[in-house]
């Protein structure tokens, strides 16, 4: 299998992307789209797509065409798509599903595969892009059986090919999960990373930061453009996740507090289970 | 300097200690010592020390003994150790400082360096025990004015032998430091566990963890017996950062419930600054 493959967006998930069809010759041609002129250059510098071409020209080239930008900006610029063929796919890697599908017009849905690649770093731009974010990593793919069937086949081929293992998923669904495993995270971290950063002297305690730390504030230095965008199309469960989560925190307060050690033994005992399965 | 070494408690910190000065040949002979007949064997198996010896031949041999136990029970032994020789170092490793160093017995406080190696993993017992765990990482001593120079010198020494940087500080601000890189973060990974635990069906959600809730989990697996330990001995400061912690929380929760988008955005971005330190 050999596409022309559109990428619209080549920042960290849609830059290595790019890298990885590259590296398993999935692409005969890797067309790229791009908005902004500074990045356009860092595009061409970084080698990241064959060729950068307008929105017009992707749609008459391309087999594939995936969009690797923030949430928000995948649903306004579905309408530039109505006219693509019927046989191209299109596909987006965003990080909510239920609110994209939704938005997808009913003329191009069978056409669109809501695809999320569970990976990804803190970093973000297209020199954040490296070629084997996806390899060995899970994609969530929603609500298949609205979508025509050679387009699902050519999404599970190129995840395949690039070593991907594949979840089908409901969207709502996917949705709670991942906001579990990865929007409540965010939302914890950057809570983590301010109430340090609001210290007097951040830098002299910040000083001692090891493993525990780095971990836990890692993805606090996430985009905010990017973030923003999810935590608005996920709102719902990102509230009722928080306050599960509140009640834990509220928890573990009341056990310091109350010195009622054997309870917060047991209580940290419960959250080890963890380590049967993950 | 070769010096004889007794280690107390072998577990990951104390193992991977007898492993570093082995490595490091800093010890003449390293004495071990463990209550537990089964942690006695694991010792004996995974050849951690020289030699497995009661607490008395201990006091008899070596230079510098070393506490690697949880931190209650470090204050449980230290009357065992109210007739040690002048030379002798006595060492403690432990989370906390300010509860520690105020429970020394007088007669030995000049021996005794209170130490804080700012490393770890989520793992615990003597299969833990790993050779570099403390290469390049950061080790907090407190309140050195009340020791001996004897004891400063030979504790500068190890730890230096053994690639750490040295930090001084004071103990009150050690716990506060403590608190914020390693304290905190445990309360709010227990807790983020639990909150995923409690779900009614968390295999199927773990099943698409990534990165973002791998690290932020990942200290959730934490030995209860020696976290319950800390977060009674910070007991207060944990108090005030969960606090801190939790005002940023209702805070994120607020944006989200009202949909202030860009106050989100820019107090993401106040968390991004972290990047900048760390």
């Amino acid at each position: 299998m050999k596409l022309n493959i559109g990428i619209i967006g080549l920042g960290l998930m849609g830059g290595s992307f790019a890298k990885a069809v590259k590296k398993y010759s999935i692409a005969t041609e890797v067309y790229g789209y791009a908005r902004n002129e500074k990045t356009k250059k860092e595009i061409e510098e970084l080698n990241l797509v064959d060729q950068l071409v307008d929105i017009k020209t992707m749609k008459e080239k391309c087999d594939l065409i995936v969009l690797a930008i923030p949430v928000d900006n995948i649903i306004s610029m579905l309408p530039e798509f109505l006219d693509i063929k019927d046989k191209t796919t299109i596909m987006d890697l965003g990080s909510t599903k239920e609110f994209i599908i939704k938005s997808v017009p009913p003329k191009i849905r069978k056409n669109f595969i809501a695809a999320h690649p569970m990976t990804g770093t803190e970093k973000s731009g297209p020199k954040a892009a490296i070629d084997n974010l996806y390899e060995g990593k899970t994609v969530v793919l929603c609500n298949l059986e609205e979508n025509e069937n050679q387009h699902v086949n050519r999404a599970f081929k190129v995840f395949q090919e690039i070593g991907m293992r594949i979840v089908a998923m409901d969207a709502d669904e996917h949705d709670i999960h991942a906001c579990y495993m990865s929007h409540l995270p965010h939302a914890i971290s950057y809570s983590l990373a301010n109430t340090v950063m609001g210290h007097e002297d951040p830098k002299s305690i910040i000083a001692l930061a090891a493993g525990g730390f780095k971990d836990m504030s890692r993805i606090a230095k996430s985009s905010p453009d990017m973030w923003t965008d999810i935590f608005k199309q996920n709102r719902k469960n990102l509230l009722a996740s928080i306050d599960l989560f509140e009640n834990h925190m509220k928890k573990v307060r009341e056990m310091i507090e109350t010195e009622d050690y054997s309870s917060l033994k047991e209580w940290m005992k419960k959250a080890n289970t963890l380590h049967e399965i993950l």
